[in-house]
């Protein structure tokens, strides 16, 4: 398995009138999550994207205990589980500051060849940079 | 059972750099279906808070078949399959101009006193609504 | 001049903590009211694109003298009043469902070859269009 | 005067379909650098609205000379000219990682007692904290 941590500052553009996070401003910080998880691996996903490769969302579940506010500094770890083959499935969970689990989620993204729009599999160099940071 | 459908319109903003609507952004066009159901059955969701009670979100889940475009105009067909108790479940269908299903949805709300925090039963007058539209 | 006025309904994700609508999503409102006053004309922003031109935003200015809210029922009111040269500038004032005007702005857009990157000037049609709806 | 400046990454979310940072999202960053700048002199925007004193936008411009692209580093530099009265403004100028200007903008904001609704002067520990930061 894999697993990153990241800490996100909730942003008052990202609050609603109830004084919460609005529910669907989680998948962008997932994205950045995501993005960062990658990152820390050696991977860029823009290069990634700027190499022929997209990685559009197939499935987005998240369940929701808790509501972060204004300026909570969110921790958001994350657990790939399985290596990917033609798609990647992230697991997400959001704790507050308080180290309160706010929400569980999953995101399930297709590897697609930009140019052809069909699904691939994911390049040699990346399955490899998964590879080289797996443990148990 | 309860159906509605209503469009929406994609505005750039909701773009991405892959030229889809950013995968986030249907929480928001299925929280403006929730609320022009509502609407069309004589409730306000901002009537509803004002006295009160709040529906925030307990859970979320979609699956993404197709992208949407820039200035697509979708069309959200909405279903209530259950009578809320203390909680709601809608379920989303996207559809483009084409009539191509471009995904699939459920948002369920928790129905909650805003003054206490505490789950609540929906009030007399949104069952009562809902019950004088319900058919098979 | 070109006059136009179009009707937006404030979305939930759209408010902040404040109770406000975000400062920030004005830019989006307006967005949608410039691409609804070309659509009034036979004009599609999206077929301009798709042509080979893009407009991207060159000066964006506001001021804001009340908040607007919740489920708003916002009218904006579009003035064109020189014709495009090379740039493009709409006036834009937003009002409430009460009459009260909220903000008055204004938004300067480049043309722009997609392919050099280069400004350039309005596409014949696109003036045409202006030209036969124009009046004093 | 007083100066700071921050970094933001550019999110898949803030992307739109040419590629860019949606024009509306600046206002968002220029949100996060206001909020920083604060707490770097030890104020917390949250804890100044929990006191009852709101900062709603009187007037918002900006200028956009280059666009921001997926990922860019930016750097985002805050220049504070004048000690707030009743209102603070706040300019900002975006650089990306190759140190181009990418735009230049000022944020009015205004100073709010949140129970009254009426403009206010700056509290005492908030301009006593600009005060011992200043310089020229």
């Amino acid at each position: 398995m894999l697993q990153f941590t990241n800490k996100i500052r909730v942003r008052y553009a990202e609050t609603d009138k109830m004084g919460f996070v609005y529910y669907g401003n989680y998948a962008t910080y997932f994205e950045v999550a995501r993005v960062e998880f990658l990152r820390s691996m050696g991977l860029s996903y823009k290069s990634v994207e700027d190499s022929g490769i997209i990685m559009p969302v197939l499935e987005f579940g998240i369940k929701y205990f808790k509501p972060a506010y204004y300026d909570d500094e969110l921790l958001i770890k994350t657990t790939i589980k399985e290596m990917p083959a033609m798609r990647l499935t992230f697991y997400h969970e959001t704790f507050n500051q308080n180290d309160i689990c706010l929400n569980k989620a999953h995101v399930t993204l297709a590897i697609v060849n930009s140019k052809t729009g069909k699904p691939c599999h994911a390049p040699n160099y990346f399955v490899d940079a998964l590879k080289s940071n797996w443990h148990d």
